[in-house]
């Protein structure tokens, strides 16, 4: 028998292996573990978050498009989304860099400039961490934050509930299109897409809003609506439906891109809004409290565990190919 | 001009520039930033203690040499030890693995059996993380402890301080050049030496006994004897001289390598034992509580920031050229 390869399991399946593994350690003090965006643990009375991702140079960001600056802002507001999705505020983050040895020192310091431009925004401190040699640029950010209201799981979608996103969806997916393309677009216009795309803005008011007045499940959208909307899903072993022309979509998207905007809302990824489901009610009373625009974009339903079905405006189910960022599988 | 590179600051004074631009950020509950050998801050009364480490493939360790196994042992391994110099107790792990497509599934749970091996005996729960597609292998832990006593820092050496070491020196890089050699050796040699390499041993019971003890500060031996403790005098504006004849050096070691054990001792790295400084009656007050081996091996002086000085048995100083590792600099 061939051994197999990560690519063949994919991302997902990968880290369901680990997590069956890992599961096997005692941790009394753990709430969550791995499988949500941010692992939760307890400090005497208060709940603690802690999350860390790598991000790879030409897997995750290219140092043609994006400025050290920029590349900073974006690692660092990352990890804050994680803690922003679990009702958290985040606190210190540690950064671990690994740089080719040619790597000019201005460059790292716009890098580190950028953090603090988010990490001030946030109040979030550089804590720790380290620089090492590599072969390619890497770039890990570590964030620890605190929850003091209750804790935004994955797991916790119920069928009846709505589902709901906060801000407009498709714009950072918009942005690389934009900066991949010869579009000519005006100044505002480009400083917007760019935004968009390198210069994300956590939701971390919004997700302690959420926290406060009863909601329970939460994710935020880092891989594309469809794919982080199915691990909801998945976690919470249910299914969703969701209504293309429900979707938050920004009027410089729209017509930006008018033949492929909703794909891009659908499957586009790194926006950064937060993803919730509860009750109708909940969500109606939260509306007044929220900072960012609500939109309620579809349900969640009985079985069918991790299905997402897309419909469009007369009811048809719109197929997806490619349904998001899935690291191994969809990049092969 | 020309631009500056990476290379040419090296690994201490690029962090220095970081520490620079960090240090502008404020961050009241924090009690240690950058430079240390981890972060803490306080939840509550609580001194929450935090550290993160990336390892690259073919910089950081070889799968030639290494099983999947031990590498899971020895990178958790690394990051634990950053939190038993500290003084404290680690609790929590997050762990983020690059990959490239065609690693072989069983190989990345070998990865995690391995931090579970060393997890289980340190009661550290592996909480989070993430996996993701990378040209070479890339492994990051961050690990979150506690410390109840006080705080050890790099920082808190004083003049007229002994310096002491926990353990044997040189164990790790005799283990290396065993590995790289042609040594004919019995197998209990080969599995000590292998071990030695590994499956070092982190310092925690031994490091919150110093804290509780009235120890102030430690560090632990990552990069070399020489070179870390000349970290430990640039934090405390000190300097040291060390002898050579008081440098533990394990039977097995000095019989092996008879010509340069000391060189072992003095610059191999990667031993994680603990280092620490206090007065003789601190010292000789320890050594009942100790669970390791406790030998001194120098004093700390004044004057001469940083620097190290070593003296052999008549009193002669030896000339080291390269004392230790450091990223970027000295592998160029």
């Amino acid at each position: 028998m061939l051994p197999m390869r990560v690519w063949e399991l994919g991302e997902f399946g990968l880290i369901d292996r680990i997590a069956g593994i890992v599961g096997q350690l005692p941790g009394s003090d753990v709430l969550v573990g791995i499988g949500d965006d941010a692992a939760a643990w307890l400090v005497g009375d208060s709940i603690q978050l802690g999350t860390a991702d790598v991000l790879i140079e030409d897997v995750h960001f290219s140092l043609d498009r994006a400025t050290w600056r920029e590349l900073g802002w974006k690692a660092l507001a990352i990890s804050i989304s994680d803690i922003a999705a679990m009702g958290g505020v985040p606190r210190y983050a540690m950064v671990c860099l690994g740089l080719p040895l040619e790597t000019e020192v201005s460059d790292v310091e716009e890098l580190y400039r950028g953090m603090l431009d988010i990490g001030a925004l946030f109040n979030v401190a550089i804590v720790g961490g380290n620089v090492s040699k590599a072969p390619s640029v890497v770039i890990d950010v570590s964030t620890i934050g605190s929850a003091s209201g209750g804790v935004l799981r994955r797991s916790a979608a119920l069928p009846g509930d709505q589902i709901a996103v906060t801000g407009y969806l498709g714009q950072s997916a918009a942005g690389l299109k934009v900066l991949n393309s010869e579009l000519e677009l005006d100044a505002k216009a480009s400083e917007f897409f760019r935004t968009a795309h390198f210069r994300p803005c956590p939701r971390v008011r919004e997700g302690t809003i959420l926290a406060q007045h009863g909601v329970k499940a939460a994710i935020d959208l880092s891989d594309g609506l469809v794919s982080d909307l199915s691990q909801v899903c998945r976690a919470s072993g249910t299914s969703a439906r969701i209504f293309v022309d429900r979707l938050p979509v920004h009027p410089l998207v729209a017509s930006t891109f008018p033949d492929s905007y909703s794909r891009l809302a659908l499957t586009g990824g790194e926006d950064y809004e937060l993803l919730f489901t509860a009750s109708s009610e909940v969500i109606e009373r939260l509306r007044g409290f929220m900072p960012a625009v609500i939109s309620v974009i579809g349900e969640i339903c009985e079985g069918d565990c991790g299905q997402v079905t897309v419909l469009d405006g007369a009811g048809n189910v719109v197929e997806l190919g490619e349904k998001g960022w899935e690291h191994f599988r969809s990049q092969t």
